[in-house]
């Protein structure tokens, strides 16, 4: 089955026509960029443009697509209709589907948060395949967390999202944009490492790749602030692994690919950390830049 | 069907014959007294004692029942067979399963962790009756969480438990009795409300309802620690119902009877401490001190 995976960022889109069921799924793909503030029609149409030249390059049409999914850096509504909150892209109550089901009449688009479309990309083709219970803590801006319950990708309850990152981590912290205090995403972030690295390292540390490059050239201050940061994150895996002891723990994201210097004194620290003492499996995720697109084409 | 519940505590043992698919499921009640420290074995013989007087007062053998449940306060090992820790009672690895099999050959044996058990009654006969998702909050001397997922209790994606009172709160915060600090059940049990209320009042209210009078009565000091109890409560279920979003809370124990003193400010806080500034319906149990005994008697 072909489909089309769409992951909208806050300066380009990422767009990918995807084979179910490959072990290299992607068969097309293109980057279109935005314009600042490109509203809902205007987003919409580069969308159709790009989908429309993908399927044309392989000499295919609408007509072959099973479903079109947009991976969205967002709150999607109950109804999995509208686009509520993008607060980096300044996006509220932005009818995406509707819009863009204009230029696919014919064809089903399902709408999805970033974090979860990552998770999906992950249980469908990378390091969660056929797992019951597992969760995705994708490092970047945020922390995105995607949560595997019953072999699925975990939405709610109530189908609003589970937004583990702004669960209480150090109550009456640091102010999230979220509007509450001491979110675990405050803690857990890249953003957390390049604002340590800023205040004590300097402007050109503000950083989290710069800061880890530093700490594995002998840099003691850069390892102090790793330091930090990890035990923070320690802490935080520790006790979602308390809650769902998962049989799998991934980290996404860029700085996910750090190799010992991260993995090697977190799984340490995790396993003090948790409940059980017990040791958790703790893995980079196989997707990190098309885990959006990837998993929107896969749900 | 005919089930046996057994909730073994600190200082007694409650029994009940319970009835399946009835909605006033106990048909035959007792409770037991433990000597202290009391070993495996004289456990088991009272747990059988008490179930054969039961089973002869209503005039059935063992052989007319379905299994019995017992619920725990403590850890089970993964395998279900083996109570790997229950600190209030000092045991350690205990093989309660396999001695109370002697007493009864022919009869299934369950085990379920007291908090889990608790959510089972009121899925199966309280107020999460028919839902797919739902959070049983304990409030006592810890904090028990019992998580409803899918339709089912969740005891961990490896079978270890779901310790959701162990998830970091207030990051190098209080000790806990785990080893961990900052766990959120330190800052979210009624122990908490005692220790406010020695702390500030002194002896006589080291006891939540003893606080909880107090602030009915107008007690300002008594007031401002219920309002700080509260304040941190929401925070801890805001955030719970970020990461769930379920469709009902529920607050067990003596103190979830607190009446609208407890549940009017709670419900209001929920709705601002919550990513989806959403109102989530908190009720009180069903089950209190019967919860335990139900669930293991319905698993």
């Amino acid at each position: 089955m072909l489909n089309a995976g769409v992951d909208i960022g806050g300066t380009n889109i990422k767009l990918a026509l995807v084979e179910t069921g490959g072990d290299d799924p992607i068969i097309e793909a293109r980057t279109a960029f935005l314009f600042d503030q490109a509203g809902c029609n205007l987003l919409c149409q580069r969308i159709a443009d790009s989908i429309g030249s993908m399927l044309r390059d392989i000499g295919c049409d609408a007509e072959d697509l099973g479903h079109i999914g947009l991976a969205l850096p967002g709150t999607i509504d109950q109804s999995g209709e509208i686009l509520v909150h993008a607060y980096n892209m300044g996006y509220h109550n932005v009818p995406i589907k509707k819009v863009l089901q204009n230029h696919f009449p014919g064809t089903q688009i399902k709408m999805i948060n970033d974090a979860k479309a990552a998770a999906q990309a992950e249980l469908k083709a990378g390091v969660f395949k056929g797992l019951d219970t597992a969760l995705l803590l994708t490092i970047g801006t945020g922390l995105g967390a995607g949560l595997i319950m019953g072999g699925k990708v975990f939405n709610g309850g109530q189908n609003r999202g589970s937004e583990i990152g702004h669960m209480p981590f150090l109550k009456g912290g640091i102010p999230c944009t979220c509007g509450l205090t001491g979110c675990l995403e405050r803690y857990t972030s890249a953003t957390r490492i390049a604002e340590l690295g800023r205040a004590n390292m300097g402007e050109e540390y503000a950083d989290a790749k710069a800061v880890k490059d530093a700490a594995e050239a002998g840099d003691k201050k850069a390892q102090e602030i790793l330091d930090i940061y990890i035990d923070d994150l320690a802490t935080a895996i520790g006790g979602l692994c308390s809650a769902f002891d998962p049989q799998r723990v991934a980290l996404g994201g860029g700085f996910s690919a750090a190799g010992d210097i991260l993995y090697a004194p977190l799984k340490k620290l995790v396993a003090e950390r948790n409940f059980f003492k017990a040791r958790y499996d703790i893995v980079p995720a196989r997707f990190r830049n098309d885990a959006g697109v990837i998993g929107a084409a896969l749900l």
